[in-house]
C-alpha cells in the first residue's frame, strides 16, 4: 500500500478540517515552464519516461547521486533502462520531496497506488504507458482536470506569443494562459551570446539599437506587446540581487564595449544590469502588473557537464551571497519615484527567509494587500521543511494571510499535484497551531485565510 | 473565547509543572525604550489606540501590508479608524507574534476574553478606553501589578536623568528605574548630525573637544555620571559590528576631518567607530557593569518615508553581513588587557545564532557565571519559534542555565505581556525535553533553572 | 533515576523497531583524533578527569561558561576538583549535548544510571577510578567491546606511522587502524612555523625542496608511504574553501619568498593554497581514496589563552564565509581533468547545509553511490538538532539512502557511544517519517537503509 490517502500530511483533525477547504479550490500556477506549444497542440506523451525523465533535473540529479551512468540519465539508453534506473534509486529518496511528488503523480493521474521501485518499476512502466495513451491523458486534460484556472508561461521578449495568441483564440480550451516577461538576456550582459541577442531584439522591435537607452525603449515596446497579450507578470532571474547605480553615459559606454566585443569588470555588468533593472521596474509598475525576483542560484558549475548538455541540466546550485543592501537600494530607488511595481522576491538560499520577510514590510502600499510579496519556496527549497520555513518566516514577519501562495515553477503537465503538496502542508501548519490553541477555531475566518491562500489572494493579486 | 488560558502555549505536562515555577517571579526589565518621565509623572492614557498604535511600529508595519492607508496608521485619520483598521488586519496574522502579544494584553490588563477582530473592534475599544480610564491603569500601576523590580531604560550621554533622580527619590514607588548608556551619536560619526551632537555633549561636559581624544574623555565622564545614577549597562547599536584598529593619530584626524565637514570613507569611519568602542569596552569593564552589542539592522530603508516619519517608523530590516571575524576581533582586543566587560550579544540575524554561541565560550571568565551571554531573540526575531531557536542554540553551545533571559525592548508599558510569552515558551521548551527523557525529571534543578533563568541569573549578573 | 534507557531519544514504535536494525550494526570510525600509540601500548587510565577532562575542550568551554576559573579546568588544581567543578558545571548544560554523551558514556562503560551532578560527583569520581582499574577498560578492550571495526586516526604526513605498523602486525587485536593523510601545514603558508615544517618533510622525503612544486612531490611520496601503510582518506582543514589559481610561477614565488622570510598577503597565500589543494586532489583521485574538506572555523580567537595554552583547547569558534564560488570552482577544477576523488565536505556553519547539499547534485559520479557527501554534522554541530537537520536537508536535496553516517571526532576511547547517540537520532528521524505516513513501513527497505547508513555504506565507500 502507497503513502498518499487522504489524510497525507494531515496530522491534526484540525489539518484535516482546513484542507477541504482547499482541496478544491481552482489553481492559479502564476510561474512555470511548460511550453505553450503543447497545450496548443494538445500534446500526448508516448510513456512515462518522456513526462518523467525527458527534461526533469531534479530527477537526474537523484539519478546521479546513485552513481548511475549519464548515458542512462539522459544518453541513448532505452526508456525503460532509464526508468528502471530511476525506480531503483527511489527508495534511497527517503525525505526527498521527489518520493512524494512521484507517488501523487503515481496515484492522482495514473490511479497508482502502491511503492515505486526496482521491483514495481515494470508494472508501473506498463500501466502509466498505457493509462498515457487514452484522450484524458493529454496536455490539455491534465490541466482541466487538475482545475488550473491560469497558466503563467515563461517567455522570452523576442517571442512572438504566437501559441498564446492561438490558445486565447481557441474557446474549447478555458485554462487562461498568459506569457510571462523574462528579459534575462538584454540584462546579462556578462553572458556569452550577450551581443547577438541584442541583435535579434532590434529585429524584432523593427529598430537599431546603439547603446542601453534602446534597449530599454526596445524591451519597453515587447513589454506592451506582452501585455497586450494577457501578460500579468514579468520574471527575473539574477545571480544575486544587484545594485550599483551609474548614471545614463556610463551605462550606454559600457553596452557600447560590450557591443564592441571588449570584456566589461564585473562593476561594469552590475551597473549596466542595475540600470536596465531600475528601468523595467518602472515600466512594470506603469503597466500595474507583478515584478518577480529570482536570485541566488550558481549556475552550470560544472564545465564538462555544460559542455555536454548545456543549461538546466542539474548542475547548479545555491549560490551565498549577502543582498540585503542591494535588494533594499533596488526597491527603494523605484520606491522613490512611486514606480515600485507588485514584487514577489524569492531567494534559493533559505537563510535569507527572515532577511526578505523583513524588507517586505519596508515596501508595502496601497495597491494590493501585500503587495511586496516573499515568493513560495523555490526550487531547491521546494520541500516539506522548505516550504514549512517559508511559511512560518512569513507568518512571523509578515501577514501570512495575505500571501498568494504556490506556484509549480515546472517544466510538466503532471505537476500540479504540487499544489496539492503545498496546500496540505499549509493546511497542517495552520492546524497545527489551531490545535495548540495558538489561533482560534473559528472556521469562519480560518476558512478565508485557507481560501485566500489556495487561490483566492493570486487572483486579485494578479488581477484574473 | 479567546486564546489565553492557562495552558497557553504549555503543551506538556512538564511544561505546566515548570511554568509554576516561573510565572509568580519579578521581572527584570534590563533593556527597554519607555520614558522615565511618564513613570515619574505617572501618565494616564486616554485611549487604547494612543497606548497600541502610538508608536509601535511593529503594529504599523503589519497594517502597511494589510494594504492601509498611512493617514489610517500614523496620519490625521481619528483614534477609532486607526484602531479598527489594526483589528481588521489581525486575523491575517495569523502565526504572528502580534496575535498573541495583543490577545495576551487584552486579557492580562483589560480582562478582555474574547478576539479581537473587524466585528469586535467597537466592543474592544470601548471597553479598553473604559478600564484606562481606572487609577490601576497608571503606568505605574501597570509596572507594579506586572512585578517588575527594575527597569533599564535607554539614555543618551547628554541626559541629565532628571526623571531617574525624581524616581530615585519618590519612596511611594518601588520598581528601580536605571538609566541605560547609550553612545550611538558619539560613534556613529557617518551618520548627518554628528558634528552637533559632538558640540552638545562638549557642552554638558563643560569642555572642549578637538579631537577623538576628547570623545572618549567626554564620553567617561558621562559613564561615570550615569553610574552615579544607578546605571547598570551600556547599549552599543551598531549596523554591523566593526573591528579596523588604528592608532590614536589616524583616528584623531578622522575626527577632525568630519568635524571640518568633510566626508571620511567607510574604512575611516569604521576606524574611528573602532577606537570608540575599544576605549569605551575598557571603561565599562573597569566600571563593572554591562555591555550591549546590538547589530545587524539596515536601518531607514525607504527614504520617502524617511523624510515623512523619520527613525524607527519600521522601515528596517536585517542586514546580512558576514561579522565573525569582527566580533571576535573587538572581543579580543579588551580581554587582552583584561578590560573584556560583562557583554551580551544580540544579532538581529538568525543565522547569527549559531556563531555567536560559539564565540561566548571563547571568552567567559570568573567574573560572572556566563560572563559572555546571547542576548534573548531581539525585534524581529522576538517570536515564538525565533525565542525556542534562540534558546536551543545557547543550549547546544553553551550553558542555557546561566542565561539572563528576556528583555521587552518596548516602547509600551502593557508589554511586561511579553515576558510571560517567553516564559510560557522557554518551560515549553525545557518541558519537552523533560517528557522525551532527554532530562531528568528532577524538579529541584529544573526550578533553579526555570527560576534562574526567569529573574535570578539577571539579578546577579546586573548586581541588583 | 539517569536518562539513558532502551528507549532514549526514540519517540516511535517504527523508530524502536529501527533501532533495532542499528544498534548491533559495527562501526566505521573514519575520523578521529586517537593516538595509535595508545591503542598499541593498550593503555589504562588511572582515573575518570584523565580520561574526560585530559583534552577535552568541549568539556573546558562549558566550565569556563560556568566561571570555573582556569586552574581548576586545565591548571594545577587536583583530579577531584577538576571533575567536581565538571559535575556541578553540568545539570546547567541542559539542552546541550554534552549531557547526553557523559551519561551515555557513564551508563555504558560504567554501568552507571543516575545523574551526575554535584551531590553525586564523589559517587561517581569513585565507581569510575575502581571500574578504570580493570583490564576490561583498557583501549583495546574499549574498542573492541564498542564494536568499531575500523579507525581512522589523523596523521601529518611527516609522521613514519610506526605504531599503525605496530597494529597491523599485531594479529591478537582486530580492529583496523588506518592513517588519515592530513597535511595542513605544507598548505598553510600564512601560519608561523611553516618553514621549518617545510624543513622536517624535506629532510623525511629526503630531498630538497625549492619551490611549490617540490612540496607537491614531497607530499606525493608521503601520500604514497601513507597509502602503503592503509591510508583510505585524507583530511583538509581550511578556515574557508580557497580558490584563487595562478599559474606555478607565480606560485613558486609565493612560496620562494615566505620561506625568505617576507611577508605575502591573503590573496598570496590563497594562490599557493588553491595550487597545493588542486595538486593534492588530483592525486588523492589517482590513488582513490577520500578527500575530506573540513572549513569554517575561526581558530585561537583568544590571544591571551592561545599564549597560556596553545591551539585546540576551547578557543575557536563558527567562521562566517561565503564559500559557494570557490567550492564549486575548486570542484569544477579537479572533475574538468577527470580528478575529482570520492570527496565529504563538512562546513562548521549549519547555514551551509543546504548550500553543501545542492553542490553535492552536481559533481557526483560512478566511481561510487554518493561520491560527493556531506559529512555529518561536525563539532559544533555535533548535538541532536545540529545532526537533524544535517539529515533532514540532505534528505531534502540528495540521497539520504547513501550516506555514509557518523565519525567521533574525538580524542576520546570512550566516545564511540557517539555512534548510538547518531543512530537513535537518525531512526527517530526516519520514524518519524515512517509514522507520519510519509514513507511506507516497509521494513526491509528500511532495514537495508538504516543498516547502510550505520555501517555499509562506509564499508564500501572507503573500501574496506
Amino acid at each position: 500500500m502507497g503513502i498518499i490517502n487522504d489524510d497525507f500530511l494531515l496530522k491534526t483533525e484540525a489539518a484535516k478540517k482546513l484542507y477541504e477547504f482547499s482541496k478544491d479550490m481552482p489553481i492559479v500556477d502564476y510561474h512555470c515552464h511548460i511550453n505553450p506549444k503543447e497545450i496548443a497542440e494538445n500534446r500526448k506523451f508516448q510513456n512515462i519516461t518522456q513526462v518523467w525523465l525527458g527534461g526533469d533535473h531534479y530527477k537526474w540529479r537523484l539519478m546521479r547521486s546513485n552513481g548511475v551512468d549519464e548515458n542512462e540519465i539522459t544518453g541513448d539508453a532505452d526508456d525503460y533502462t532509464k526508468f528502471l534506473r530511476f525506480a531503483e534509486m527511489l527508495p534511497k529518496a527517503i525525505g526527498n520531496p521527489m518520493y512524494h511528488w512521484c507517488h501523487l503523480e503515481l496515484k492522482r493521474f495514473f490511479g497508482y497506488d502502491g511503492v515505486l521501485n526496482g521491483d514495481t518499476a515494470k508494472e508501473v512502466y506498463e500501466l502509466c504507458n498505457k493509462k498515457l495513451q487514452n484522450d484524458d491523458m493529454t496536455v490539455r486534460a491534465l490541466i482541466e482536470k487538475s482545475n488550473v484556472k491560469m497558466i503563467g508561461t515563461t517567455d522570452d521578449p523576442i517571442d512572438d506569443l504566437k501559441w498564446h495568441k492561438v490558445l486565447k483564440e481557441d474557446k474549447t480550451f478555458k485554462t487562461a494562459v498568459y506569457p510571462t516577461f523574462r528579459p534575462d538576456k538584454a540584462v546579462n550582459i556578462d553572458k556569452p551570446g550577450f551581443a547577438e541577442y541584442i541583435e535579434k531584439l532590434a529585429k524584432v522591435c523593427n529598430m537599431k539599437i546603439y547603446d542601453a537607452d534602446d534597449v530599454k525603449v526596445a524591451l519597453s515596446k515587447r513589454l506592451d506587446y506582452f501585455c497586450e497579450n494577457g501578460c500579468r507578470a514579468t520574471d527575473h532571474g539574477l545571480d544575486y540581487v544587484v545594485y550599483e547605480p551609474a548614471n545614463r553615459f556610463v551605462v550606454n559606454n559600457i553596452f557600447k564595449k560590450v557591443m564592441a566585443g571588449e570584456k566589461v569588470t564585473q562593476l561594469e555588468a552590475d551597473q549596466y544590469k542595475t540600470a536596465l533593472m531600475i528601468d523595467l521596474g518602472k515600466k512594470i509598475a506603469e503597466k500595474g502588473i507583478v515584478m518577480q525576483l529570482h536570485y541566488g542560484a550558481q549556475r552550470n558549475t560544472n564545465s564538462n557537464m555544460f559542455e555536454k548538455l548545456g543549461a538546466d541540466t542539474g548542475f547548479d546550485c545555491v549560490s551565498v551571497k549577502n543582498c540585503s543592501e542591494a535588494l533594499t537600494g533596488y526597491l527603494n530607488v523605484l520606491c522613490k519615484d512611486n514606480l515600485l511595481p507588485k514584487t514577489i522576491i524569492y531567494s534559493l538560499n533559505p537563510n535569507d527567509n527572515q532577511m526578505i520577510d523583513t524588507v517586505l514590510g519596508c515596501f508595502q502600499g496601497t495597491e494590493a494587500k501585500g503587495k511586496i510579496q516573499h515568493g513560495s519556496a523555490w526550487w531547491f527549497s521546494d520541500t516539506k521543511s522548505g516550504m514549512e520555513e517559508q511559511l512560518k518566516s512569513l507568518a512571523n514577519l509578515s501577514l501570512l494571510g495575505n500571501f498568494v501562495g504556490m506556484l509549480t515553477d515546472s517544466r510538466s503537465f503532471l505537476s500540479y499535484t504540487r499544489h496539492e503538496y503545498f496546500r496540505r502542508i499549509l493546511c497542517n501548519v495552520i492546524g497545527e497551531w489551531v490545535e495548540n490553541g495558538e489561533y482560534p477555531d473559528d472556521y469562519k475566518t480560518l476558512k478565508e485565510i485557507i481560501e485566500g491562500i489556495s487561490y483566492n489572494n493570486a487572483e486579485k493579486y494578479f488581477g484574473l
